[in-house]
């Protein structure tokens, strides 16, 4: 099956999922929910459910095993673009050309929102009924709590916040970026091993490498994106990054640098998956995809 | 033991389990970890532990059964308290005293501190050397999940902001109330007694009841002393309620109908623990501070 029907296939999957997870929730207050609706069925590329649903079927694992983890990563993700957009934080109108949360409802139900969604995550996790034994629930809890929080994605855009407009050194950059967005797509990778019932600690570590490496691509590939893409494929203007004089990898690498890097970053990829042999055909054609996307 | 040296000794074990907890999470973002500590470490009550506490003592546990489930359900509480005095939400710049957490840091640091102290509490409740078993440590999840989000704290919040100013019916007050703060008051005794092991349905049920009872006459308490109360020993206006409109028992119920509710309300309390014999003695002495407390 091509990558873009796989793609397609498991987003179906994880939005059906989350309608019918979301409906079970209270009705005190209809206007939370629709908010949470609002900002968890928006169309996005649900990358993170994709990662779940294809580490647990590379571990021998089925989808129906994969369902609540790949819900839960992407309630997460929901939760922290919800308030990113907020007024205080990064302050966006719109997202995926519709108004964001806060303006399509106001500030307080998109941050109450938001604290639901994340809440919502570990509810479905530590649901009683979901087929998993209590010692995968709670593997598949602390993966995604760790990666979550001050030592995870919320560490990521603190810093981000803190250091707007300043030089970051590479190291700084990448540490950056593995906290903000790098640890959700290991998570994701890691749940669908452990929701598979692995716990083979080799097949572990090499999706947990597999993902550090296309976290770090895709923000590589972002950056480059940025200078050689054109504004209309991108959806934002060309150029931005620089014109926001955002630290960058062309910035620190050079152009030649940043490109060199990310040819590198999608052969350790693949070579992390090597020993699966065709099992990682899905997971392969997602990282070459991440590398040649256009926007 | 008196109830105000019980107070004191639980509050000292969870602040000092806090600290300790809080100290390997991530360095990447000191200034997150401060505002995380600032928001956590502020001289609060600490009710909610020490219902943890009773609880679990009640049922037979350690307070070392209890003190994952003590810290993570004062981490949810507090991120609640951060993020409800954000300007957005009830726009507030003293709590206890001291400059609220968006007052002493920044907006944005707020929020990711409030998104931050929540994800800490599931967390705690999922590492892997917490000497609970796995089902114990799940059914901890399950509970402080549907306590905290939108079956929860959150639709109470939620609720709330959507009827400022409003009239409210006795039932939505209550409804209101019960999810508000009522839901972490039950979910503080019922983690107690799981942390303990207990899983007798009929125990659960009395301590389910109990929290429920001691909750709404916590508020039922509140609307009284707002009326009764002098506004030096309450730290706030007396007849600040009725100034601003707010819905309030007295409101509803008339002052006596309101005094006569809370009596019912801790007889009733006492009752449900009546079964328990000396064991209740410290959840029961509780119950009396909280409708004889006089701010």
């Amino acid at each position: 099956m091509e990558l873009t029907q796989q793609l397609a296939r498991w987003a179906e999957r994880v939005e059906r999922n989350l309608d019918l997870y979301l409906a079970r929730e209270s009705n005190l207050e209809p206007r939370l929910l629709d908010a949470m609706r609002y900002a968890l069925l928006n169309g996005g590329k649900r990358i993170r459910p994709a990662l779940v649903y294809m580490s647990c079927e590379l571990c021998g694992g089925t989808p129906e095993q994969a369902d609540r983890a790949a819900a839960a990563i992407e309630a997460i993700h929901s939760y922290s673009l919800v308030h990113d957009d907020l007024p205080a934080m990064d302050d966006d109108e719109l997202r995926r050309g519709r108004p964001t949360c806060h303006i399509a409802f106001d500030e307080a139900t998109a941050i109450l929102a938001g604290d639901a969604l994340q809440c919502f995550a570990f509810e479905l996790l530590s649901e009683a009924d979901s087929g998993q034994d209590a010692s995968t629930q709670l593997a598949l809890m602390r993966i995604l709590a760790t990666a979550s929080g001050a030592r995870g994605m919320v560490a990521g855009q603190a810093f981000d916040l803190t250091h707007v407009g300043k030089a970051l050194t590479l190291s700084q950059l990448q540490a950056m970026h593995a906290h903000k967005t790098g640890r959700l797509i290991t998570a994701a990778l890691l749940l669908g091993a452990t929701a598979a019932g692995c716990r083979d600690d080799a097949t572990l570590e090499r999706l947990e490498r597999f993902g550090d490496l296309i976290g770090l691509a895709f923000q590589v590939k972002d950056d480059l994106l940025d200078i050689e893409g054109d504004t209309l494929t991108l959806g934002k203007p060309q150029g931005s990054d620089v014109a926001q004089n955002k630290p960058t990898y062309p910035a620190l690498l050079g152009l030649d640098g940043a490109r060199s890097r990310l040819r590198q970053l999608h052969e350790d990829a693949l070579t992390a998956l090597a020993p699966f042999g065709d099992r990682a055909a899905a997971l392969n054609a997602l990282a070459t995809f991440i590398v040649t996307r256009d926007h």
